[in-house]
């Protein structure tokens, strides 16, 4: 991650060895966004959102010790208990530890991190090493009533792993992370069976090894876990080769009071009202995901990102809706509108030398050819198999793209978001420090609904600025491209007042509504949690949702399982 | 079906203008199986199975009017109640009807009507017209405490549609069959609004006068439902291309007491615990599905269906396997193992003149290249999309064939395979009339874990077959390919004693349990019904089982939506 500086922080965490991000923001102690040498970015965010980014005025993190930090409730006649199971050690009541698994890392987590706002805090972080110490953590939940949390990585963004401001009951977040190993990899059946708190590297990592890839990376893939993954049935930007999580999980182990849900991995099957798939998306409220098996494929030999610019957002779309019907495979499509386009070209370090003419030789054809540049949108289509299918399906895109107004442009700028992809996260973090507030939404919908979706959301965002008075910005990427549609993503950005998150909810809701009302679902990718489960109703219905309760209800009739989180019930 | 020839049946149904099967076995009046001009199938039968098909003793269905069938216990007050709903005409307690909604149509079925048993006979059967009909009768059946049971095409083989015996309360058979139609077709969006009642032939027929098709072509195509694929999370033939179902299937409406279940249609979403997902495979018991959205592709460019010959199984499986993992994406791949070969040469048509030559000159070719003509199994890849895709697709298939040994052998065997694919369940009736039995079982599993499925369940249903004192047949294919595994589908007959029932359930038995202990689902795609629900808790683990049951029991705490079905309670 050469691109991104070291910044100092406070603080490390206490507890077993097990990796987690930093307290106050994304990613790893010591790793900070900068842009010394992107001249086009600190220009880009003046015009678009207002933000000086060569002002003095940093809002940084307060020091930890400047919080308050409730007091854990964790009775000592719970704490020996669970003690007794996991080791000592491994029940922490460290106010860090606590702070650490309190939030995610969503705006709205941020701004209350940073705002020391903390209702409730875990009373204590649990590290399970074996399936039959969750069991035993499960049982001693239902016998003590306490709230039980998983917490994989801690990368959610949808409020999955707080507690409920108002739970008096003893909560206890149960880190997953020394349950980390590849145990299995079944070479002949193209399955491996992973413990579920082994984060996305460790995976590919251990699968690397031995000539076999995963294939999932969401966007928050260093941070996150194959457990929170089909928690939260999670998308990576793979998927149109790969799949979503949910094709990609096989097999599940899930504890429950009663014993340990087993899912044997098939490959497809009839049985009834599909668990596997109720077990997907649950949020920790169904019990707790120990294993998964995973379908695994060998490494590509050949794994090419190319650049395709396209006149205007239209042709974009277009041409991904025309990709996806054609007898083509990529394994990403992605196109940005002309507003990220513009950011991507702001975050990308100057051109210089060679470079340089080639961006200016490319801006002087274009605008012979007729293109409006400030209309232009960056897309991105991966290729990976033999060395034959990624020849085929070059051309076969290339011949689409060509039809719908576009050009190639090479590898270089995919090598480039290739390098760059996890990285976008740090940027809020810097962006935070700077007075700005700025989060996503992602929806997807059949292709007919995307333009019109698309276009109210930007309607509806833009009201939503106006109503909280604020210069915001809002832009937007496809990605996740199915035969009968695809994901929209959204990021938005404004310079937050002393009412950030208020400001926020205006605009998320405008953007949800949006959402709904021109047929696009309430998340593709992201789960549901607290900040999703307001439009859950409206997305699969009033009797739906409460069909979803019932289940809920039946597997967890003294809501110790992560009560609250989904239907927010 | 011109392979088929009429034959006289008893009687015709009553009520509105819905098709339904013969009441005593598979598909429309005046069609069946004969090898007239099959001089190998008589010989190929006697020597695995010991049927004498040139006897004369033929036992028949019995006349209708020599079954035993329980009067109607349908109250005036009910009946009048759901007269109001549907019209007096759609409310029909007639008994040929009545039989014809008792049961679907595994061998279970076809030996119990013409044994005449019928514990328990619906007391009436409701076509309702409307979704808001639907509603009403969802009302009348919590009002009146009736039991409900939805029915589709009748095609089902694991006892689905049948009332429990020992059911007291009234129980009607909700036959869709009136909501039949293509609602919509989102042609920028690519998928399409159809009434569950709709029957494959009427989809694909509404579809292809536009240019659509849903891709989806089950053995049961001819006479089963969307809401029945649905409700079974079926599987068609083309599954390879097209997906499961459970792919195409994207927004759904089920009719619930307390209101309509709306799952919009969107291509993937992580709203959590998956409502589509608990709806698809449900059977009945969560509400009634009323209308389905799912994905459609424009007719292929080119659809071809080419054989290919493997010197054993094990290459034959080998092969699928490779083809599995490789860059190509056939539409179909299935390969039967070498007593299904002999069976599909034995159902063929005599070859005379110049194809006898060629048959001849194959054999003798065969035997040069060192080849045991016993062990030889045939193999039908499909090929859809541009002319383009199926030239690189035969191109990379013909690699891996000859790689494993196999040879092509062209397109006419699979021109015939296409032309019969949906012509198997008239042979078994065929096969009832002398005294045989007949039916299947089909699995799912890793790669790995296929060939010691498929050896165990050998020996397993060659040990039951002794244990009858039966002379056994079983034949076997694969088909349905994934990337981490496949479908294997078993045939299995013999000739059967006065004790029918029992002797099936030996082998039966035998069968499953040898899916369970190698690896395998209890069903790959003809769902649980009452046949399968006694290894489900071994498939999805008792705890998972106990999780199904909550949701089942929450969703309809009165046992009103065909109790008993897929989890036995």
């Amino acid at each position: 991650m050469t691109d991104l500086k070291p910044k100092t922080t406070a603080g490390a965490v206490d507890g077993p060895d097990v990796k987690h991000m930093k307290w106050w923001g994304w990613g790893v102690e010591g790793t900070a966004f900068h842009h010394e040498d992107k001249p086009a970015f600190a220009p880009f965010v003046k015009k678009m959102v207002g933000v000086d980014l060569g002002s003095d005025a940093i809002t940084a993190a307060p020091a930890f010790d400047e919080l308050d930090i409730p007091a854990s409730r964790l009775s000592s006649e719970v704490a020996s208990s669970l003690s007794l199971v996991v080791g000592e050690g491994n029940v922490v009541t460290g106010d860090l530890e606590r702070v650490v698994h309190t939030y995610g890392k969503s705006i709205r987590d941020l701004i209350r991190i940073r705002g020391n706002i903390f209702p409730r805090v875990p009373d204590a972080v649990v590290y399970p090493a074996t399936e039959s110490e969750v069991a035993k953590i499960v049982a001693a939940a239902v016998e003590y009533d306490l709230v039980l949390i998983p917490f994989g990585g801690g990368s959610n963004i949808v409020g999955s792993l707080e507690p409920m401001p108002d739970e008096e009951r003893m909560v206890v977040s149960l880190d997953m992370g020394r349950l980390d190993r590849v145990l299995d990899i079944d070479e002949d059946g193209r399955v491996a069976r992973i413990q579920a708190g082994a984060q996305g590297p460790d995976i590919e990592e251990q699968l690397n090894a031995k000539g076999w890839t995963m294939g999932h990376f969401p966007d928050s893939f260093t941070h996150s876990t194959l457990g929170g993954w089909v928690a939260t049935r999670s998308s990576g930007m793979q998927s149109d080769k790969f799949g979503d999580i949910a094709d990609m999980t096989k097999g599940l182990r899930m504890v429950r009071p009663d014993g340990v849900v087993v899912i044997r991995a098939v490959p497809s099957a009839s049985t009834g009202p599909s668990l596997r798939e109720m077990i997907l998306g649950s949020e920790g409220r169904l019990g707790v995901i120990t294993e998964v098996t995973v379908q695994v494929h060998r490494i590509p030999e050949q794994r090419e990102i190319l650049a395709y610019l396209f006149p205007t957002w239209e042709a974009g779309l277009a041409a991904m809706q025309a990709i996806a019907e054609s007898d083509a495979n990529p394994s990403v499509t992605r196109v940005s509108n002309e507003i990220e386009t513009e950011m991507s070209f702001a975050t990308s370090k100057e051109s210089k030398g060679v470079s340089a003419l080639v961006m200016q030789g490319l801006q002087r054809f274009l605008k012979v050819k007729g293109w409006d540049l400030t209309k232009m949108c960056l897309s991105f289509i991966g290729y990976e198999g033999s060395e034959e299918h990624v020849s085929i399906n070059q051309k076969l895109v290339a011949k689409i793209v060509k039809k719908h107004g576009g050009i190639g442009v090479g590898k270089g700028p995919g090598v480039l978001y290739d390098q760059k992809k996890f990285d976008t996260p740090y940027l809020r973090d810097f962006f935070l420090d700077h007075g700005g507030a700025a989060d996503v939404s992602e929806t997807s919908a059949p292709w007919s609904k995307l333009l019109p979706l698309y276009t109210e959301v930007y309607a509806a965002a833009n009201r939503a600025f106006e109503k909280v008075g604020v210069q915001g910005l809002i832009m937007a990427h496809l990605s996740h491209s199915y035969h009968s549609g695809a994901c929209l993503y959204f990021t938005f950005a404004f310079e937050h007042g002393d009412n950030a998150l208020e400001q926020y909810d205006v605009v998320k809701k405008a953007i949800q509504d949006a959402f709904i009302q021109e047929g696009g679902t309430v998340s593709h990718h992201h789960g549901v949690g607290l900040e999703h489960a307001p439009w859950l109703g409206q997305d699969v219905s009033l009797p739906g949702l409460a069909l979803m309760q019932g289940l809920l209800d039946s597997a967890d009739p003294k809501r110790n399982f992560n009560p609250g989180k989904v239907t927010g019930k």
